[in-house]
């Protein structure tokens, strides 16, 4: 296993520590190194809280932060937080207008932030909660997987609570991106967890998996490696055909690595997702590309397209400070 | 070969294409994607230029930005872009106050540079060149190789440039940061150049390679995988022989990863620097952990050290704005 760390047992805690060490913006509670939560929260605000197994990085805990979200119960390596750390990070970041919890859909995590929402409710702590479901390839919409494109809910969602709107309206921009967002991954090679040792699954030398999930689960076809083009085009038709965006429309992008893939590919995957996109007559008009949903060393990319109105650019042109994510206001350098 | 790319011989071209499609913030001049310039010169400054070949993201490039560098030539993979490159890009950031080149110890890219130094002479466009070789383990500090420390060469320099610097002023600031800084790198698996297709070295299972260049050059040991600690303890020896840094003296880290590994790894080893420097008795004060000079899907990270002073620290604080990093000023929140 190549991998640069100590113990296995050790990597979570470890990895935690050296974020806690470099980064003075976000603290812990409880003692527990896995209560991850904003060091200075925002006065009266609707908190936003997450929570997942550690391997993705920058999801989750990478999103807490200034404009998005508040605190992060991380789990170790595929695994849920358990719902007493969901819970201690509530009481600290919760901050008088109600807390909106959202996070993937996963069993696990679904469990435990649903018995959060009960030790909430003991404490007159008023919750609302919203898990991201847009893997196209994993199922009908109720059982998908949270990938990556639940950047645009933490996105929504942390821009309309730090506007100042009320928890039903931080939850309906947080329901209104997902239902506009749609995500199509696939792995060129599998990863490794730390405490296990071994591949989560195996692909031939210049095989594919097409729809496969962040933690390893099976997609929809294995084959030859595909080019940068077909890939764009495979996935942008799963896309438009689940969420069907007319000509003219305005989108927005999101191309995201899984972990060891290259950052020149995931540009040269970018230049044949808008080409795509602009031959069918949709405007591209905001792009991010980079990592921001990961499996640890996996090999591969997902596309992930945002269908937007006016509402969800105002969202997204929020400016955001975190420590694994920083976004300017629209106006430029002077801003910095 | 498992890359999400097209034709292997389009793959710099398509990524450039890529990269303008996603930020305005730059442009090409003299109608080659590969002449990358910053899209709004700052009037009356120093201009600072760099280039080298692709495959490092976000070296060289990636630093083109506002409180940074202007400019960058750009070769195809691992190669040196050529004279002629250089020398527009030269012409079009250049804004009356001289040009500085910045670039890696490497054989190719001196040549070029060079050639493009007297090209600015005969239109009577002042130069100053300086060269990164930063690579302890390379050799004797001439012949050194220039890997992730340049970042604190481009840091320096393009602070004192947006400062107002004058050129000598400008070169003594980089000058500064290059004496200052360390670099020690280790490779846990090869990449593969896409015209080529096949890896540029090979490690057996469990293999990494101590002192490794960023395109493969040979290291200064084989052997079996250490741990974290052992790394970072490797590592800081190396440095700290060669750059004695006094009890109660400040330095930065800058922790990369060579691509393929994990930002989770990443924060582990950033742990294990931070905790030998301090049992060293030497302040830790400012961290960078992610990827700053890669070599596509290699395996492996390195680990920089600057020794600071007032005037390091300074430019180490002073804000940026690229498509690839940005740096806030350091009061906070309110200043994004």
């Amino acid at each position: 296993m190549k991998k640069i760390m100590n113990a296995p047992e050790a990597y979570t805690d470890d990895m935690l520590k050296g974020i806690y060490m470099t980064h003075e913006e976000v603290k812990y509670v409880n003692d527990d190194l896995r209560c991850y939560c904003i060091a200075n929260k925002k006065p009266d605000k609707v908190a936003i809280i997450t929570g997942g197994g550690t391997g993705h990085l920058p999801l989750f805990l990478g999103y807490v932060g200034h404009g998005l979200i508040d605190g992060c119960a991380v789990g170790g390596v595929f695994q849920s937080p358990s719902a007493e750390q969901i819970f201690e990070v509530t009481k600290e970041v919760e901050a008088g207008a109600g807390v909106l919890y959202l996070y993937g859909n996963y069993t696990g995590d679904i469990m435990n932030f649903d018995m959060a929402a009960e030790l909430c409710e003991m404490e007159d702590i008023k919750t609302a909660s919203i898990v991201g479901a847009d893997d196209v390839n994993s199922g009908a919409p109720k059982v998908r997987r949270g990938v990556a494109g639940i950047f645009y809910m933490f996105k929504a969602a942390g821009a309309k609570a730090d506007m100042g709107g009320n928890l039903e309206e931080v939850l309906a921009a947080a329901q209104k991106a997902k239902e506009r967002t749609r995500t199509v991954g696939f792995a060129m090679s599998p990863c490794i967890i730390p405490e296990v040792g071994k591949p989560n699954f195996t692909l031939e030398e210049n095989e594919m998996a097409m729809g496969m999930g962040i933690h390893g689960e099976p997609g929809i076809w294995n084959g030859p490696i595909k080019t940068s083009g077909e890939l764009a085009e495979e996935s942008l038709h799963t896309i438009l055909e689940d969420m069907p965006i007319a000509k003219g429309e305005e989108a927005a992008i999101l191309i995201n690595g899984l972990g060891a893939t290259s950052v020149e590919e995931l540009y040269i995957l970018c230049k044949d997702v808008v080409e795509y996109l602009e031959g069918q007559g949709i405007k591209v008009v905001r792009s991010n590309v980079g990592e921001y949903a990961t499996s640890m060393e996996m090999m591969g990319a997902s596309v992930s397209v945002c269908r937007l109105d006016e509402e969800l650019k105002e969202y997204l042109d929020h400016p955001v400070s975190t420590p694994f994510y920083i976004q300017k206001a629209r106006d430029g350098y002077d801003a910095v």
